[in-house]
């Protein structure tokens, strides 16, 4: 399985996307490591600190002739990454340049430089994602805006609402985080340039200059001053992306039970081939909600790791700085994997209306226990009204009886006006209308997330 | 102790304010509770579903009156502290009013808005320490704008920076967390008014005019639909929480180090009887630091369990929203005692330039390895020169002579204008200055930063 | 709420047992530090350091007349409790004994050694409730050897358990944390006294006697060598709070869901007023089950915190050790909540037969596909017979038809004997039958288990 | 990258040994998925289910013939990787053993005994290098018996030790866990055969009797009910990992400070090459434990992610058998890597006696200052004494003067005997002879578990 059951070719498949894999391949990261190899000859060269023809010189090195085995050797022995990884380079550049190479940088502002460049890849593979997740649920909620639906807490049946209305708590919780990548982005998408001990002191007077240069390369953000170990930035984006699985899974959750055999409310999107079982020839197990909720009991664990890792001590720690590069590239692989599903699941939910409608009157009445003693209420009184539905209900479950019928026969109600209070209190309609003005409400904000995303792109 | 350490009397005032403890003290709680119903009282009289009468009689309650001991046994039976609130408040009401309390709502409603009543007490005195300790590093950074001091990576002598660099990497990380504030609070000061199944049904088609007027009348952002099962908020503070508490522990862990026996650049503020030893007399104890760095270690713990409780089910789950109240108060009061010690030590750390000078002097020389390679790079190449200052230091090391001495003694140096650029390279001058520069630019975004609090406020 | 929701009044007892806060109150806390006093005193006298008459003058010391706020003042200040505690104890003993008080000790001795008393006394009440419910697990799986049940994997129906079967297999995983209690004992019931750096070379030659006799004096094992900064026994008890706290999670997660509307085929005891709402008369909310995924959400991040906590640097770390103080007593009351509520479901759990009987025949015999391939698998191969029934089931969930009777009219089994064949393949004997055996089987084990418990008592 | 460090040719091997990363290759997985299939194939060989002929057929394919790549497509549609693997497996088997493979099993019994089998492999990886180091160790802690050493708590100076002490306490720790090898086999080397729901039903009244033949083959022991969603030994596989590897990290934090420019006591084993930096070419960066400490910051979150997975719905969970996946292996990795750094440091540690000397003598006798409090007490009162002491030391603190200077000038101490009192409190031996005693008492025991292990080996 390799280590990670995101890495390898076993499993990997099941859990993260190739495209998100790609971006954190090995050889993304060396040819990431290259281009801010690059940009900081250019940064370098416009005031005058190293030749013109470096940049150029280290662009035509492909990356894929760096050999990530040897490198790998090398690392193990010196601790990083980046030292075997210059000698490698120098060996590619003409050994009048070889000298200008690397020029008053350090180990930390390549990799951190090259892992924000990684990490706007990841981020803009997210916003696709994530912009075609809410899409598709906000077209979900509206479809079943009125198709009513068991309402549940604590697992039990509770009141009615709407399909629609499920979907729009979900659209809505996975808007709002999404609603904050740009957020996100103003805080991870800055340069690292700093030299040894964060001062770039190596460029005499002309640091501050090259550093911003150097971002502006990049077409990153520059930071006022070294992000060596400043690390929030790092430890949000964990935090942002386990938020994110945190709102998938909300969903996973729901459809798993939903799609649950007695309950059968939804299914997952038929794919010939998913959800079987090697044994059981009649199974469909539910994979989307199950690679997120596999996600979901892994995040946290990352984020904690990236918040330990957050007290770095002076200018370089010995062991936090590394302990990122356990944590951080998973949750991008974990988000991968349960973004891609949750928007199949958005896409392609399979929604059984009849099954609600059954589902809904399987209790025989229950589910209107809270609406008749509201309406009780104003003239026996909260409690009263409470303590005869509640009565009521043990009734039902001990006889089968619907509520109706209990409460019809109930002398507390034999008054006149009570039939017509009861046909009010069973109604359907005003569950399903305080559900739909819900979720309008709720899309309308969605639609302006959606819009500032798009004309953020 | 308590089962937390934060609690109890005896450990509790160490690693938590008393303001703080009152904000989530059982008192406060039950007042918040309160609060949130009158609050619907008036949003509900409002549009004349409850008597005017309602709000003022739930005010005219004190807090005090209601026994958090009976209410817990009531709690332990019920699941809920909301249906033993409830009697107990209709207790105090006029009879003719009771049946108009708590109307539409539902436990989490009650529970979830008197948590963000909470919140923004907490947040309010988070803000204050979090100004003052942003402030009061600044200030340090200015004082010790040049003075050298040694920078370390790995634990290990690297080159210099001056001590106002270090105090600006630590002002910088907190202030950054700092802007987050108004965006945190305008992803939690949001009140919850959603009733049994979120859709407020119980109130016809006035549960979003109610919901409004309810949010308003408690200075709170109106949700757009439920939060009950949607916890990105909450998940959000708490990892805002942690994440200022790694920014405090970036410098506790520096502090810690530069305060200890072989370092002494700096102790932590004089407080007679502070710090002490039970054993040894002579001790002086990092107290602040102690703290800081135990909030440290226990934060993330608490972000865990607010992010697995993300997946809650349906419309109420049976466990994850009351796992969160095991975990948020707690980051709130780590928080705390955490910001009062980082501000005492912004405000008093004794600083020991003379110190800082003798340490930079202990390695003789090495710490200028770096600069002497990129002064001779130019001229021999960058890895010859690597090189040849690795050697030197190997020898410096060896032999207790400074690198100055040895370079000077070496054959590849021995040309015309060597000796002037050791001159160069062995001045402390460039490193402090561009120490400088750094601290300038970050303290300037600092100041913008402290501005946009103190305009908030 | 304070900021433990274990702690307070209003929502401590939902979450843990009074019994448990009692051995973790302030008040426990200060008796066991005499009493550790106490130990040391008889110890040293034991080998003439100190005065006979010191332990019973310190035992003499009612704890009630510590003012544990007092005591919390001077910690705030020292920055541990011990400091203001000698001083405190001090004022209440003789002026000749005042200067043999706390000789040779450091606070951490104290601290640990008054922890491990703790410890002894909460592992004692959790092995009480352990043995009650895995007892009662047991006779409820032998209760419901033969009843049979649905067996569901990934939330769908599989194929037929029997409900003694579920049971014996959380009692199983239960009662073999238990049988690990004793090793846990060995690992944390361990003394310590070794002095300001572990060496108790205050004591002279006499220090590794004194240590001996300190741990004999408490009825615990003496260390090797000091534990001060060796701290795998208490990330140890925790995890295993809370991998205990995992099994209990599993049961209530099952406990749940079968309690749910849909599936209904359990309910937890009736207790009136519990499991209420605040708005839904009629709901019976699973409120045990609730408090042990509320445990189970949290656990975890303590853990974490205690894992983080062996990096203890040196002989006494700042902040490391205090973390443990915020993590490891609320594992103990977190598991004092769950075990009760476990031992109420063990020993109250309502089940109800008739409907896991309805539930096993309402997917119309797809339960036994599992069984229908076994059987026609020697005959047509494997694969085939795999296909052949998947492709069955999908007519049954596309027309209502039973598996039975879709197979039965397939030509693929229109031959002799396939009508025998499906008589044997959808009997429930076989699968209620295994089932039975492996609760057999399970149940001896857990016997075994549950001598062993007795005996080391 | 790839998304985990571990993982990746890059980063992997400065994580991870190549022969843990063999261990849990896909090959190696698939390897061992074949090798439970053929000891089914033999189990049932046994009772006459399968042909005698099945389990060499299957034994006889090359797991190299299966292509990782297709069956991880497979296994992203299927949602497990057994489906794919058993049609793999099937074109390699001849037509008449194709329908007797795989015979009663169901996926989670193949990947469980497939990763016991990769378990078994990788804890006695574990157990060489972890024996290698807790001998090297005890070797360390015997060389330095009596080398002096200052003691340090809150990273202050507190008292002597020796250096052999603090290797003892190292040993110490790591032994312990270590004992706990065997326990830890005891509870996860177990075969997991159990059917689609757990009770082997599809193999009538054989099931007992195939599982234990099943174990028999494969050298397992064999489980009393099944452990498909009984999963409390992989969280205690976990949590031992993480223990162990924290008994690492509080060496590496030790090692890691000890090595620190200004401590200088001792240095990481000298490796040309390693520990360099890109930019400096003077340091010598701590490599080993910045590996180890790397891993400490990260293992924790993947103890949550299997305590999280615990509460593993029904017969089999949908998404937190899964989460094992992304945790379990991990920190198999990442112990590999720490261990293999461990016993570089433990083999090779470099140490400075000298240093270690003019350490103690840096703070001019402070190190004394308790054995002069203890000496003083018995005549002038223990509080007297540590006052009189304090205030001493802070003299010596602002004069620079000796601790023993100070004092003799003390009139307090103007008295006959005074000055023989201090000769004794100054004198190095007792603090070294006090540490020597524990060091051969701990190393008593380190011997016993070491003879342990080597006898169970």
């Amino acid at each position: 399985m390799s280590f990670a059951a995101l890495d390898g070719n076993l499993l990997g498949p099941l859990f993260a996307t190739d495209v998100m894999r790609a971006v954190f391949s090995d050889e993304a990261r060396l040819a990431a490591m290259l281009r801010a190899e690059a940009a900081l000859a250019r940064a370098e060269a416009r005031v005058g600190i190293v030749p013109d023809t470096l940049a150029t010189a280290i662009e035509a090195i492909p990356a894929a002739e760096l050999d990530p085995g040897a490198l790998g050797r090398g690392t193990a022995l010196a601790g990083v990454p980046t030292i075997p990884f210059v000698k490698a380079v120098q060996v590619h550049l003409p050994q009048d340049l070889e000298r200008s190479f690397h020029k008053g940088a350090t180990t930390q502002d390549i990799l951190d430089t090259a892992l924000v460049l990684q990490m706007r890849e990841a981020l803009a593979l997210i916003a696709t994602d994530l912009q075609a997740t809410v899409t598709a649920l906000a077209t979900l909620a509206r479809r079943h805006r009125t198709t009513p639906c068991v309402g549940r807490t604590y697992g039990q049946h509770a009141a009615p609402v709407t399909f629609g209305y499920k979907a729009a708590v979900w659209c809505s919780g996975i808007a709002e985080v999404a609603d904050q990548l740009p957020w996100l982005k103003d805080r991870v998408l800055v340069a690292s340039l700093a030299g040894p001990v964060g001062t770039l002191a190596g460029l005499g007077d002309k640091g501050p200059v090259v550093a911003d240069a150097f971002a502006e390369e990049l077409g990153l953000a520059a930071a006022p001053i070294a992000w060596h170990t400043r690390r929030a930035p790092i430890a949000e984006a964990g935090a942002w992306l386990a938020v994110l699985i945190g709102t998938l899974a909300k969903m996973a959750t729901d459809v798993a039970h939903l799609a649950s055999t007695e309950v059968g409310e939804v299914a997952e999107p038929y794919v010939p081939g998913r959800g079987g079982s090697s044994a059981m020839p009649h199974k469909r197990n539910p994979v989307s909600s199950t690679v997120i909720l596999a996600a979901q009991a892994a995040a946290p664990g990352h984020v904690m790791t990236l918040l330990n890792a957050m007290a770095a001590a002076h200018e370089r720690p010995a062991g936090l700085w590394h302990a990122e590069w356990h944590a951080l590239p998973q949750l991008f692989g974990l988000a991968s994997g349960a973004l891609r599903e949750a928007r199949a699941l958005a896409e392609g939910l399979e929604v059984d209306a009849d099954r609600m409608r059954a589902n809904l009157e399987a209790t025989r009445g229950l589910l209107f226990a809270d609406a008749v003693a509201g309406r009780l209420a104003p003239q026996m009184g909260r409690e009263a009204a409470h303590d005869l539905v509640e009565h009521a209900a043990m009734q039902v479950r001990a006889t089968g009886a619907s509520l109706r019928a209990v409460l019809a026969n109930d002398p507390a109600l034999a008054q006149p006006g009570a039939g017509q209070l009861l046909d009010v209190a069973f109604d359907l309609t005003p569950s399903t209308d305080a559900a739909a003005a819900w979720i309008d409400r709720a899309l309308a904000t969605v639609d302006r997330i959606c819009e500032r995303l798009s004309s953020k792109g």
